[in-house]
């Protein structure tokens, strides 16, 4: 094909559409933020995302763009819009990805089921909404937070303190997000993609499991989640695309509650590392839907290749920065694991790889990804 | 990982390298003839591969040298071992797949099953073997051929005489390979991999159907073959594979007679188009193992993902040189289908591109994939 897809930021996201790209024969290009980055390998350009000028320079060499994390700013945005750039996901939808208190407002709006939340400029307010939720809140900042960063479980406001006086600071008034701190079973999430045309298309809905605020672990299709939960984890996945007109890959984490209520607790409007699994277990994988999506053409199958899929982060990596010995190790003792490694140094709880495993029984597989990634915690 | 491919020629294979080096985290350097080839995303040099100095600069940038196709000297290849670089597969191996006399000499002081044949010098020789044989023979140049080229069905030595003038003016004397035309029920091919510590891996033998001298369609695994087509294929390739110290992928093209036996045809020393179908259709493609092949990095299991997998080749490709229109019209058509383009203009009998379809019935995914394919003949 002729078209070229301009992702900007070089990290893993951008990195994990490379594959895809040149199976379809799309041209892609990476704006990436420094030299030597995950997605280094599409690298075109090396150049800074909040500065309008370098970001619709590289626009002019692509046909569409796209991106590997939410922090263009909005005016960035607007004036890729403005010079006629398709821009997927748009400033319109990516507004409710980096604002959480937007995102809360709007959901509300739409009857979306949500934790209790409120949003809290002092701490009378936040003291308030943690007595008036059993002496428990969790509190985020609106913007900038990603795996664990920015949230905070507190029982008191004074221990997001400084998060207030940030506030303050910025000379912007603005408020903190509180939240009622969910008794939740497990936590879901639901991938979608949806094309600017209209198309939405859904893969099952998974189990997730976080360590420390990140994703550590995620089980496809979620266990027991045929029927009722799938069904109203698809119906608000699908909500959520249409009426916030998100385009690309849309990832909407949910809580299933102790009293069988699924609430949505963040969304993600990129590929999400809880469709990770979908490059080796879908037959159309997340990033290449979410290619296919920008370019508004049509969608692949989201059938999975095997009754089960488990996929397994690695984090922080081994401790001497070695992952070539981890590495043969990990594929001598488990044949059909999935090595996925970011090009990116070990450090304490980075995300630097993920294993994927498919077969016919769920401890099978869960076992294996479990071994696999384990070599490489030494 | 640390590791550091470099692959001499940009062609697809070099191009359908790239992905699974992405995933496993393996640094993929490729020496393409020219700018703009099929494997340009990896290229980091352009350059002449009969260049004795051109290769071993190149082979400096890497850890292992490997092949997109065989074409490169023996000189070249011994200049690289005597330089101290890996090479995989090596010219020892490589020489078989160079020079088919060779490769019939070889084959036969291994009691491989083979057609008849002969290497004849003369017009004289060639008139006698085809006498020999029922009236015809396969002609075949020693050196050179691929896709068809070089190979020619005859009823006359006169059908090839400047094949034999050829040889007169190369001034080394040499012959053409004559072999006999088999009555042959189907065409079959086994896919192996061979680590250069010794370990040997197969995939399910798979029937392949040549239109023209070309890889046209490829049914994985054969139909009817489990048992002793199977294991007799099996043998057969792993005999080749350890007695000529492949390392890498062999492909070994076969012949499955009228008469129930089982002929080696052609060999290829590198993933081949009968192995394309791999990529979707198998748990370890053939480009991820021969990347861990000539790292020797251990295998990874050569399951099938689904029941059956069909491969169509996508030859030539639309009239007007619009890949777009045909791509969103397959996509559209067939939400299965895996699409690859190679980044290729179409021109007549080129190979652009390829189809995969897997699934649990092996009518319903020929059907699919020849669909899909079909938008590129218009």
């Amino acid at each position: 094909m002729t078209f070229r897809v301009g992702v900007i930021g070089g990290g893993q996201l951008a990195r994990m559409m490379v594959p895809p790209a040149i199976e379809l024969g799309i041209d892609i290009k990476v704006l990436a933020e420094s030299e030597g980055m995950s997605a280094a390998i599409a690298a075109t350009g090396v150049g800074d995302y909040t500065d309008r000028d370098t970001v619709l320079a590289f626009a002019e060499t692509v046909d569409v763009v796209t991106f590997d994390h939410e922090h263009v700013p909005q005016a960035v945005l607007r004036a890729l819009v403005d010079a006629g750039v398709p821009v997927h996901p748009g400033p319109d939808a990516l507004q409710f990805a980096q604002d959480k208190l937007r995102m809360r407002e709007r959901l509300g709006e739409l009857g979306i089921p949500m934790p209790d939340w409120a949003a809290v400029s002092t701490v009378e307010q936040l003291d308030d909404f943690i007595a008036e939720h059993g002496g428990s809140a969790v509190v985020k900042t609106a913007r900038g937070g990603y795996d664990g960063k920015g949230v905070r479980v507190v029982t008191a406001a004074a221990q997001v303190e400084e998060w207030f006086l940030a506030l303050d600071e910025d000379g912007r008034g603005g408020a903190l997000l509180a939240e009622e701190l969910v008794d939740f079973r497990r936590e879901l999430a639901q991938l979608v993609a949806r094309r600017p045309s209209g198309a939405v298309t859904l893969w099952p809905v998974v189990e997730s499991v976080q360590q420390n605020g990140v994703c550590a672990e995620v089980f496809a299709p979620a266990p027991r989640s045929a029927g009722r939960v799938a069904e109203m984890a698809a119906r608000i996945g699908t909500t959520i695309a249409e009426e916030l007109g998100v385009t690309g890959v849309l990832a909407v984490e949910l809580f299933e509650t102790t009293d069988e209520r699924i609430l949505v607790n963040e969304l993600a409007m990129r590929p999400h590392n809880t469709g990770h699994w979908t490059i080796d277990g879908s037959t159309t994988s997340q990033f290449e839907q979410h290619l296919r999506a920008v370019l508004d053409l049509p969608f692949g199958a989201t059938g999975h290749r095997a009754p089960w899929s488990t996929m397994i982060n690695i984090l922080g990596g081994p401790a001497d920065g070695d992952l070539d010995g981890p590495a043969a190790a990990a594929l001598a003792d488990q044949p059909t694991a999935k090595l996925h490694l970011y090009g990116k140094e070990p450090r304490a709880g980075r995300k630097i790889g993920h294993v994927t495993v498919s077969g016919d029984d769920l401890d099978e597989v869960v076992f294996s990804a479990r071994a696999a990634a384990a070599f490489f915690q030494n």
